[in-house]
């Protein structure tokens, strides 16, 4: 069983509230659905959905006041929306997809998955159907409610369903040895070890490798489904094909992450 | 606390498939705010949404052929689309309304609920949200996966809850001595006491008091409802102001059920 988590600045235009790059949904559900892999699980993030709603409500710090109640709602509504969108172009592959959105599931604990009910998620794979779970806005038992990324919640499940490998797809080809975007001498690492990782996850990319925001958090949150003997893989999804290839253990350009 | 029902045919046409009653939703939004009750669940059924699907696929009747898994999602992906226009209404007037898919967090057995995972839907109720739940396609332990009823899910709610009451509103008036719809002599009940709900639903109605179809339905789940003390209304929610008029707890022309 894979875990395919698919970065939301890969699925939504982040310059554009509430708008999915529906080419990029439907290239995605069709390279999912001609890898032919069904013992799949597929986390999507947040992209231009949930996140301006997230930060304008401050989800993510917890319950301080009630308009929060509504914003909370309306966060989880965006979500919704974008779920929707991803449902319905596997559904159109032929791919019985089925959404299981975290928050009628999961209740946080101070921003961290504890206990997990994994029946319906076992259950669902087991009859044959494809899981679609996202980050999402959920009930916290320490902050009243908080956001739990769709990365921890990939990494969690890959974790604890033993998952032979976890895809990350992301809008950068993987993890680089600094800022692509910044330092023309980025080199991209084809592959992350385990002591490289705890290296980075420690000081947050201080040292050799300049890793910073969103892949850092994959990192961290990668750690130990790495050290349970997971691979990890972090690819870009924004080339075509990559999904297809990485899906069917093809060789991708990307950073993989193992012991 | 208040479990609402709201029947498919209040919500949906029901002659016509996949259409909502825009009107009725944006209607029972507004008396469910001006009502001022906050402590509430609402379940909605399926009506046009979900049931054609559900028959077509079969999914009550259980898994038998693969085909059926695009059914299934197909379905749940219906009452999702339902669901979103009720909460939709409902965060529109100001309500944090959240969804709740029962297929997400309920595993029936031979299409009863038996263990019931209230965890959420006790911290959500806990922070000030309105919960709202539908009659859904859910797994199943025996069939694989089959349809638990919106009535089935409200009056267990109810009784676990422990609500001080449950409302379905439908698209009659109450319960009848028999069918209004083809006896002008029928004559509305406007009490069901526990012995003759027991009657009606042992026998299903051959008595002198014809009871047929959704209503049978309705008053078999309500018995153990009933029994435990919490009254359960029947009613139109189709005549505008009967539902607020009921959530406040005022008299409304309907069929009340209790011991």
């Amino acid at each position: 069983m894979i875990v395919l988590k698919l970065g939301g600045s890969v699925i939504t235009d982040k310059e554009r509230p509430m708008t999915a790059d529906r080419i990029a949904i439907r290239r995605l559900a069709e390279e999912v659905a001609l890898s032919g892999v069904r013992e799949l699980i597929i986390v999507h993030g947040g992209g231009s959905f949930g996140h301006p709603l997230a930060e304008r409500f401050k989800i993510a710090e917890g319950f301080k006041e009630e308009p929060q109640l509504l914003g909370f709602s309306k966060t989880h509504r965006a979500m919704m929306e974008l779920n929707r969108l991803i449902v319905n172009a596997l559904l159109g592959q032929g791919i019985p997809a089925l959404s299981l959105p975290p928050s009628s599931f999961i209740i946080t604990h101070d921003g961290r998955i504890k206990a997990l009910n994994l029946e319906v998620l076992r259950s669902s794979l087991e009859r044959g159907f494809v899981p679609v779970l996202y980050g999402d806005a959920v009930l916290d038992a320490v902050r009243g409610f908080t956001i739990l990324s769709g990365d921890q919640l990939s990494a969690r499940l890959a974790l604890e369903l033993g998952a032979s490998r976890l895809i990350f797809g992301v809008d950068v080809d993987g993890v680089y040895t600094s800022n692509p975007k910044l330092d023309l001498e980025a080199r991209l690492l084809e592959v992350l070890r385990l002591e490289e990782m705890e290296d980075v996850a420690r000081v947050g990319g201080a040292t050799s490798t300049d890793v910073t925001g969103g892949m850092l958090g994959k990192i961290r949150e990668a750690l130990p489904v790495v050290e349970a003997g997971i691979p990890v893989v972090i690819l870009n999804a924004g080339r075509p094909h990559n999904i297809f290839k990485a899906l069917r253990g093809e060789r991708v350009i990307g950073t993989v992450l193992c012991r």
